[in-house]
C-alpha cells in the first residue's frame, strides 16, 4: 500500500484526483501495488467534494507521514513549490510535478537531490501535456545521439497562428478569440511572448544534452509582431509560420537554443500541426526524425501524464538513472549573435535601386509574392547568416531608407 | 559487466552491432553498467569484419554462458527464433527482438515465460522501427483507458500510395518504383496485401487491451485493388487513401480489429504522413489523441530501438510488469461481418435509374466528382453500415447491372 499526497487542487490537481480514482484498478495493476491519495494540500476548502476529508492546509503533515511515498506538486510557481519539493526529496519522498517553471529553473538541483536520496523527481506533465515526451526522450531514444529537438510547445500561440493562417485574422483579433475561448489568459504575455515555450525547450534541451539550460540563457521572441502579410508570404513560399522552440548541437558541441516564430516548410510534419495541438520533433543519428503529437495542455491530458509518473515513481526501484542532467557551471548555450539562420525579410522602399541594394547585402535572394503586393514592397528569403550579420544588414537597409516590415527565421529541414 | 549475444547478422543485426559500439559510452552510462557484445550467432562467416572473432554457429554456447544476460533475436521468422527465445527465457536470459511475426503469434507465451523466470521479453523494434511506441503505450499512457489505436504501419504501402496521390502513378508503376528503390521485396505480398501491418496491429492491440490478438483473427485487406480513380475521389472528398491497421473497443468491450485501406480526412494527422513514414494514433479517455511519427523501418532506426530495449533489459530489476498481455482463450475480436464503417463506393451503371437504385439501398448519399468522370460512373459516401449489410448491398447492385469498381472504408474521425 502506497500513499500519495497532492499539493494544489486547481485545474491539474483536481484532474489528477479524477483520473486516479476513475482508473484506480488499472493504475494499481500497472504499479503492482495498492495505492491511495491520502492528503490534498490546498488553502481553500472544498466541502462539496466527496473527498473533502482528504484536504489539509499544513504541509508538515505530509513530511511527517512516512506512509506518503509520492508527493504530487501541481501548485505552480516557484514559491513555495521549490521549498516543498526540496523537503520532500530530502525526506525520501518522490516528487511528481507538472510545474515547468520549477523544472526549467531548478531541475538540476532537484534531480541531484532525488538521486542523493534514492527517490525520483519526475515531470512528464511539464512539457507537452498528455504527449509522452520526457520518458521516450531519455529511455526509448537512449541509443541515439540526439542532435536537435524542435517543437510547437505552446498551444495558445499555435491557435492564434492557425486562425491567422486559415481565416486571415489579424493577430489582435485571433488573440481576442483565444481569450474568449479560454485558451489565452487575460494577461497573455507568458504565452505570446514565448516564455512558456522557452521553459519547455529548456527542459527538453537539458534532458537531451545533459547540461542544465536556463531560461535566461535562451533568446526568446514571441508572435506579437507577426502580420497577416507575413502569413500570406509564408503560404506562397510553401509553408506556415509556427512558434518554434529549438535546441540543436552546433560546431564545437555547444547548443543553439532559441524560441522564435519560423517559416516551416509544408514538407515538415510540424507545419501541419494546427489549433491548440503541440508537436515535438526529435532528431537522432540512428532514428532519424521522430515526431510526438497531441494536446499540449488541458486538465485531463496533463493529469494523465502526472498519474503515469506516479505509477513510475511507485514502481521504481531507486532513482531512474537515465532521467538526468546537471549544472556543471560550464554553460553550453552559444551567444545569440552567433546563431545562424536563413531569413524571410519584408521591406518597403520607394528607391528605384531597392533590389540592387538588397542584392548588395544578401547576394541572390528568392523573391516572394502575394496578392495586391504594393510595387514598393519586397519580400525575400536570404541565405543563412548569423544574427550579428543580420542585425548589421537591417541597419544598412534602414540607412538606405528601407522600412523593415517583417523578419522571420526559416526552419531548417 | 553484462554480456550480450546477438542472433542474426543481417540488416538489423549488423545495425545493432554498429549502433551499440558507436554510442557505447552513453549506452553504458544510461544502463548504469559496462556492457559488451560477446557472441554473434550466424551461419555465415564475416572474416572481413573487425569483430569477426565474436561470430559463433552453435546456439548452445549462448545458453551455456552465464555471463550472457541479454539475447537479441533479429533472425526473423518463427523457426528457430521461437525455440531459441523459449530456451533463453527459461535460462533466465532476457530476450530483445525486432521480429514482429514472433511477437504477433507467440507474444503471450513468451511474456509469460519471461515473467516466470523473472526476466524480460522486449520488442520495441517490432512495431514502428525507430518510433518509440511500445514503451509509451504501456508506460506513459498507463493512466489512460485506451479505446482506439490506428496507424500507418507499413512504409512500403505508404510509399506506393503517396506516389499514386502525388504523381498520379498507377499502382503497378508505383510498386515497380518501390521495388527499384529497395522499399519493396521482389515478392511484395507481405507488404501490399497487409500481412506486415496485420502483425503490427496485433501487437499493439494485444498490449493496449491485454488479451492476445492473433493475425488469423484479423480481417486483412491490402492495397492491390486501389486505383488512380479512387485516389482522385479521395482528394475531392477532402482526404487521402492510407492503409490503416486499427483496433477499437466496440459495444460490449470487444474489439474491432482490421487492416484495410481507408479514406482519411485531411483534418486527421494520419492523412499527412507520406512516403515511407509510419505514424500511430493512440486515443485515450484522458489524453485524447496522441500521434507518434517517424521512420517505420530501416537498419539504424530499428537497431536503435533494439539497443534501447537492451538498455532497459540490463537496467530492469525483474520483469517490467506493465509490458504484459495474456491468452485467456476467450477471444476478444468481433466477427468481421459485424464491423461497422461508412464507405466510399464507385460504381458504373448505364441504367437511367442508377441514382434511384443507389438511394433505395443507401438512402441519401454524398456524391463525389472527378475530372472527366464518365456520365455512367457514380461515386458516393454511404452512412455507416456493417460489413454484412455492405456485402448484401453489393450483391443487389450487381443484380441490377451495376459494376462495382471501387469500395473503400472511411476512417472515422
Amino acid at each position: 500500500m502506497v500513499n500519495i499526497a497532492v499539493m494544489g487542487h486547481g485545474v491539474v490537481g483536481s484532474g489528477v484526483v479524477e483520473v486516479f480514482y476513475k482508473n484506480k484498478a488499472s493504475i494499481e495493476k500497472k504499479a503492482g501495488t495498492q495505492m491511495d491519495i491520502k492528503y490534498i494540500l490546498d488553502l481553500r476548502d472544498f466541502p462539496e467534494l466527496s473527498y473533502h476529508d482528504k484536504f489539509i492546509k499544513d504541509f508538515e503533515k505530509i513530511i511527517a507521514d512516512d506512509s506518503i511515498k509520492v508527493v504530487v506538486e501541481v501548485m505552480g510557481g516557484i514559491h513555495p513549490a521549490y521549498d516543498y519539493a526540496v523537503r520532500c526529496l530530502k525526506n525520501k519522498k518522490s516528487v511528481v510535478t507538472s510545474n515547468k517553471e520549477l523544472v526549467a529553473t531548478k531541475g538540476a538541483e532537484l534531480l541531484r537531490l532525488a538521486k542523493e536520496n534514492d527517490v525520483n523527481f519526475l515531470f512528464e506533465a511539464s512539457v507537452g501535456g498528455g504527449i509522452p515526451i520526457i520518458r521516450p526522450l531519455h529511455q526509448c531514444l537512449g541509443a541515439n545521439d540526439i542532435y536537435e529537438i524542435a517543437g510547437i510547445l505552446n498551444g495558445t500561440t499555435n491557435f492564434i497562428l492557425t486562425k491567422m493562417i486559415r481565416e486571415q485574422m489579424h493577430f489582435e483579433d485571433a488573440l481576442a478569440l483565444a481569450q474568449k475561448l479560454g485558451y489565452a489568459e487575460r494577461d497573455p504575455s507568458a504565452d505570446i511572448d514565448g516564455l512558456d515555450a522557452c521553459r519547455k525547450i529548456c527542459i527538453l534541451a537539458s534532458l537531451a544534452f545533459g547540461e542544465h539550460v536556463y531560461p535566461n540563457e535562451v533568446y526568446t521572441e514571441g508572435i506579437r509582431q507577426i502580420t497577416r502579410e507575413d502569413v500570406e508570404y509564408a503560404a506562397n513560399w510553401g509553408g506556415a509560420i509556427k512558434l518554434i522552440g529549438s535546441a540543436k548541437v552546433v560546431d564545437g558541441g555547444k547548443l543553439d537554443v532559441m524560441v522564435a516564430p519560423r517559416f516551416v516548410p509544408s514538407s515538415q510534419q510540424l507545419s501541419s500541426v494546427d489549433d491548440v495541438f503541440n508537436a515535438i520533433l526529435v532528431r537522432g543519428d540512428a532514428t532519424g526524425d521522430v515526431v510526438f503529437y497531441g494536446k499540449g495542455a488541458g486538465k485531463l491530458p496533463t493529469a494523465s501524464a502526472v498519474v503515469a509518473d506516479i505509477i513510475d515513481a511507485v514502481r521504481a526501484n531507486g532513482t531512474i538513472g537515465s532521467l538526468w542532467w546537471q549544472d556543471t557551471g560550464k554553460g553550453q548555450v552559444i551567444a545569440h549573435e552567433n546563431s545562424v539562420s536563413a531569413y524571410y525579410v519584408r521591406v518597403m522602399c520607394g528607391d528605384i535601386q531597392a533590389q540592387f541594394h538588397i542584392s548588395s547585402l544578401f547576394g541572390n535572394v528568392d523573391y516572394l509574392s502575394r496578392m495586391n503586393k504594393p510595387v514598393d514592397e519586397y519580400a525575400f528569403i536570404t541565405h543563412a547568416l548569423s544574427e550579428a550579420e543580420m542585425d548589421e544588414c537591417v541597419q544598412k537597409l534602414a540607412g538606405w531608407g528601407f522600412k523593415v516590415l517583417g523578419k522571420v527565421r526559416i526552419f531548417e529541414e
